[in-house]
């Protein structure tokens, strides 16, 4: 006796769910308000994803989310060429990029080295990274690029596939990952064990 | 010197932003989702969505949603039509069937009187449930409807309005509300008092 809901708008639910962070009754709530009220919230959203969908793609040299050939950052005259941070995504980009501590450039990979998805090198962008290396070394005279790939066992594998490239491509370039050990804020007591052995490895003289 | 979005992908956070239970970060999340990984994920959306502005309506009979001029369940010759729930959303009409309690029809109203946001009595379809009165007890031979409104200030005016209005109109209809007391599986210890209150002068015999 429980009711259906009409093909269309399970189709719409289902769609909603696939989305991060939308669990099955989110995406029905969304469903039911996107369709209830009147058809501006539905109209606005189709209308902002039809724009998006066209005018966004890839800076051409970085791979970040752009509505320019050449994204903002890259075109930004500021920033110190000699340095670029390679980070996992663009949420990644903008929370590096948030906490004003790189005054770089970026490169951003389409995800990390996923080989059971098929996600290799290629797939994630890195030959567009390597390919561009010279020229960057040349004009832009890069002397240090920062992996900036999480400790993870994926985001290890990254690093380490392409700390090995980079090396082989360019030996003049200085190669570095973000620093592990304790974040701020955060009590040791409920800090987990391997970040503890981390930053204990990494003791720094004061 | 922090990263601005482009413009096409700031109004599609902002688009999302607007869906209930997304909040700044997690719309952010999803435009990133939906740009950065293949089309597949923002066609399927934009697909749903189009699909669903199309062909989901209002029921002829009791507003709810339905890709059908009359929905399942007022088609459903099982349900007992001399009663009639009714409620202030889709969500709510679901929540009840999933309860399994309710053998009888639905009216769906939407939203409840809220005159500060211009929500009058037509607004919300009341003119439709009680213009269709007649016809119902005639037809139908309905004889109770039951007001499900929340026990809120907004959802208690909408059930005095409406039981003014049926009584006015259809005098032999029996019109009641959801009882209230105590939720299942909660302490009474950490119930609010309103609702503690309510359960004791509602208390029965046993």
């Amino acid at each position: 006796m429980s009711i259906e809901l009409a093909a269309p708008i399970e189709g719409l639910v289902n769609a909603l769910k696939r989305l991060p962070g939308l669990g099955p009754r989110s995406a029905q709530r969304v469903a039911f308000y996107l369709l209830q009220n009147n058809d501006a919230a539905l109209l606005g959203l189709l209308d902002a994803l039809e724009t998006a969908r066209k005018s966004v793609r890839r800076c051409e040299l970085c791979h970040t989310l752009s509505d320019s050939s050449v994204c903002s950052v890259c075109a930004d005259e500021q920033r110190n060429r000699t340095m670029l941070c390679v980070v996992e995504s663009v949420a990644d980009q903008m929370a590096l990029d948030a906490s004003l501590s790189w005054p770089g450039l970026y490169f951003v990979l389409s995800g990390r080295l996923n080989p059971i998805e098929g996600q290799g090198p290629n797939e994630i962008g890195m030959d567009h990274l390597l390919g561009d290396l010279p020229r960057r070394v040349e004009t832009d005279r890069l002397d240090e690029v920062v992996i900036a790939t999480s400790y993870t066992p994926e985001g290890d594998a990254t690093a380490y596939y392409l700390i090995e490239k980079i090396r082989e491509k360019c030996p003049s370039i200085h190669v570095t990952r973000l620093a592990r050990g304790l974040p701020t804020g955060i009590e040791i007591e409920y800090t987990d064990l391997n970040t503890i052995a981390n930053a204990v490895f990494s003791r720094k003289d004061v």
